[in-house]
């Protein structure tokens, strides 16, 4: 954890809270990467590894973490756990495994006191969360906030496509 | 903190996020009062001031507590992150403070991963939790035992008075 | 009630009402065995069996129980009707079964009336159900909290053990 | 169990949790005074007296009772331990006193077990009880399906009236 | 459905809305056979067939029938339909066929309007449905309740067996 | 109810299950006035009044009726036994009367079996009720699709306007 | 886009958020067949492509729609977005793909603000939109209203003989 | 909307749907000004003035904008059709106004499709919006970073004084 290894770029920071959430969580580092945005990745649960998280996000700074993607089910207290300890941004994913669909971890995570907010973000939507990561980094670099334009144009080319497609075949 | 200060009977220590809960937490000092069970009290919030909780959760046994009482509200992280930093058994109350009338917190105490648990009682419910704090003591306290039986006989002389004298009047 | 039966340790009881819960109420008993508390279990409906259910729980304290863990699906009665008739400390577990993906169950265990508690661990959850009636033993059994806080110390070192091995393949 | 003091013509119970629920349980009397049908009240909690309960239900029969109305709130065991204690017809009314609205009484009434039934009306439809009491009753006496079959008639009347008297002031 | 085929004992009819019902509903007539008990079946939607069931229901009492079973689905308009259209008590099955598990049938079941009631029982629970019409008609028929008294107690032995096998075999 | 007052053009019916209805579904005959479309109003419940509700459902065409608006709170039957009992659309209004803040309304009305359907709004939204049937009406109508484009455009101007004077005055 | 195409009968529009609701969207297609209704159809998401679909939107009447039905799950912003761009009625179907069930596609649709209203149908029941589109076509169209009264009638018919079926076989 | 007006220093903007909003949103302004951050506030109905919104969001970058707090209720589209039309980072604030208690809008503004987001705070916590924003700028700006340190601190300290001063008044 020595500041040696800081890169000239700030990134990101992935967090889950069991390993059974990393196919979840995947999708954020696809995203990230498809935006050429570095991240970092960690299996650490808040209740069952307080200690060891704190320590964790004690690094984050010196590791050239500016925002983290934090992923839990159930109580899903992860998310919150991390924005207690730092002033970075957190964007937390609910994840859906448990008997109640997912609904314990959204509410765990949206539902913050005032003072310490978590993005939250959809159930599993691990892709989104790393989109929010992406816009806020490009709040200050230019170059993500191209590719985020070019990112959402070619949604609308995609749609536009297959309107026009399927008037050709009509 | 020294451990000169250790009572000789353990004693519950009842916490709660924000000043707002202490009306509703004042039913577990109520009931722990009447079985002449001490105990200590401070707000804490878990994701306001968590180093602070850490420090207040490291001297527990110190300060001869055996069980704690952990109310909260929303996403409600007080319990259930205090029972990842002891191992004492921690009861929580979920207070229906915000819009969704408390399923948020009641679903973030009760839904705790394998492995840490929380003792959840129903929402705003402090009393059950004072008295599950004493019937928890009272495994290893054979006085305090008999004052929670001669608690339930109460309940059911009432029960029985109440039925005679409906019947004496009809 | 004679004490002639009472053995020298304390144990733990695991009730549940349908045969069809015994796989999920299993990891109750994995858990306890692995903390070296003896237990027994027994297969008994509140609703379908209340005096069969009434008469087991008059013999809790002769056959040297201390903790009771009830689990439920459904309307999910079962712990609280142990809870109206013993003193002893009762933890409930509810069981996702039906239609409702365990809310019912959930709801029916954790919204006791005041006098009358229960401590409700999440859907499913029984080896919550172990960890907090270990807790509850231990608060007068150094031994017992020894192995909890081992239990603990080991959730930690698997996450740090887990973060090292990440950063030394990055 | 002497049938001796067996009335005349059977007759309703109507029991409660809690003094609270008195006025939400009354209408359940004046609609059974309404069509005639005799009835005893009793304030019985299943869960803070259920010995004084189980005493009042094997009583049931003896006292010529035919049809019991119970109304509880909150985890709501009320309607299903009387039904687990008698064969006779249990109509269970969810009352909406807690945080959670009535939604946890409504499940804890409903989802009985398969094998022993409650006839869940409606939240706080105490009236509702009642008219399904009379129903049950006057399946063997033609005097109240007459009362009944006017009662229904008294709506349609009423409906009608209401438009013809809209259509006059057009 | 000429008078002349009326049974000298009172039956039940059991209606659902649809086809895709009848595995669930197959359950009440499993019940309503064990007990003795004559039914009758049909397979009517409130929605779509509104005239032919209202035709179905005015011929109930013709057909000896004393208690209507109603099973159905979605938006679930069948049990309370026919009670509009009866004085007869009716039963309502919710079914959890739909998106959404159900909860919309429950409701739409058990919530009625003060003065037209039916009687809910458990999503998917016909078995109780029969239960309950057995104990209605065991008002007035003390065969049935002596069938009904050895039903309980089976349950009561089944248990109590359970237990002796399980300390017989510790 | 003879063919003769037929009016030249279609009206809107509006019912609703309770007088209690009455306030909530007022918006709806105040946004019709304001399009100049005339409606005749009805309180008639699906369960209370059965017959007299079919009665008027019968004569709706007679009466020149193009679209129903029905309004209803709990089990909310109304709407989709009209729409059962005619083929002229049906707009289904939820009304939140109950102890569960009107879900049951919602589900009661939206989660209709295929075959029979109704247009359902937002809960208590008997404003958009009215405006559903005014487009429904405008499809045939180019006098009321100008009035509604200008409807929407008073929407923008004032949003526009609000804009302004917010800039105005910064 | 030209005006030339516009047919000589109004048609209905289909359109959906995203190819994986083309399957329960489908049902929509098969039942305006089944009226001879004509339609086109269009995969479209407010949030991916909002200007796209307002482009295609601003469209609609050129090419001879007079009903939109917009189906979509998960936050299902879709109808609301056509609502919001064109006076023609919108048909709102939510899809119930995600971890909620749909009931988050529900709200979203169904609770619009006064002013701007989408008529919802239940979850996936594309089936019914058609017929509703169908209703609000036929309130100027006596063929096809004419059409829908034999709708009706064959379910009536079906169910009549059903019951004749079930009679003869007893 | 010149570019003249563009301050050196990125803002926020603060939309919410209704007037009926300002007082929850009002937090959000509040909490910016205790940072210094400056920001604009502008009432627009994403489904009422679809087309102003469009029209405001198409100059955020020019008048300096770099984040986005939108508030809405019910339905709550606004903050996902900001988010679709534009790439800066959007913050989405559901608001409880109606029957549902905001469950609505919760679910409404989280539940996004992948590919654009909304960084979703609790229900009507328009503080923790503006924590959020402020924690996007500090990304850049160690200035703000600064602030948001000594705003955690400020917690801790509040939280350990209020314990010395409860452990001085023991």
């Amino acid at each position: 954890m020595s500041p040696t290894s800081t890169p000239s770029r700030p990134k990101v920071a992935v967090v889950y809270g069991s390993a059974s959430d990393a196919a979840t969580m995947s999708k954020a580092g696809a995203t990230l990467g498809r935006f050429g945005v570095e991240f970092e990745e960690a299996v650490l649960s808040a209740h069952r590894a307080p200690r060891t998280l704190a320590d964790w996000v004690d690094g984050l700074r010196d590791r050239g973490v500016a925002v983290v993607i934090a992923g839990a089910g159930l109580a899903a207290a992860l998310p919150g756990t991390v924005a207690a300890l730092t002033t970075l941004p957190v964007i937390g994913v609910p994840i859906s495994g448990g008997a109640l669909d997912g609904m314990d971890s959204l509410l765990a995570i949206a539902q913050m006191p005032p003072g310490v907010a978590v993005a939250t973000v959809g159930l599993n939507n691990a892709t989104n969360a790393a989109v929010l990561a992406v816009q806020i980094l490009a709040v200050s670099d230019p170059d993500l906030a191209a590719k985020l334009a070019t990112y959402k144009d070619d949604f609308e080319k995609a749609a536009a496509d297959g309107l026009a497609r399927a008037g050709a075949s009509a």
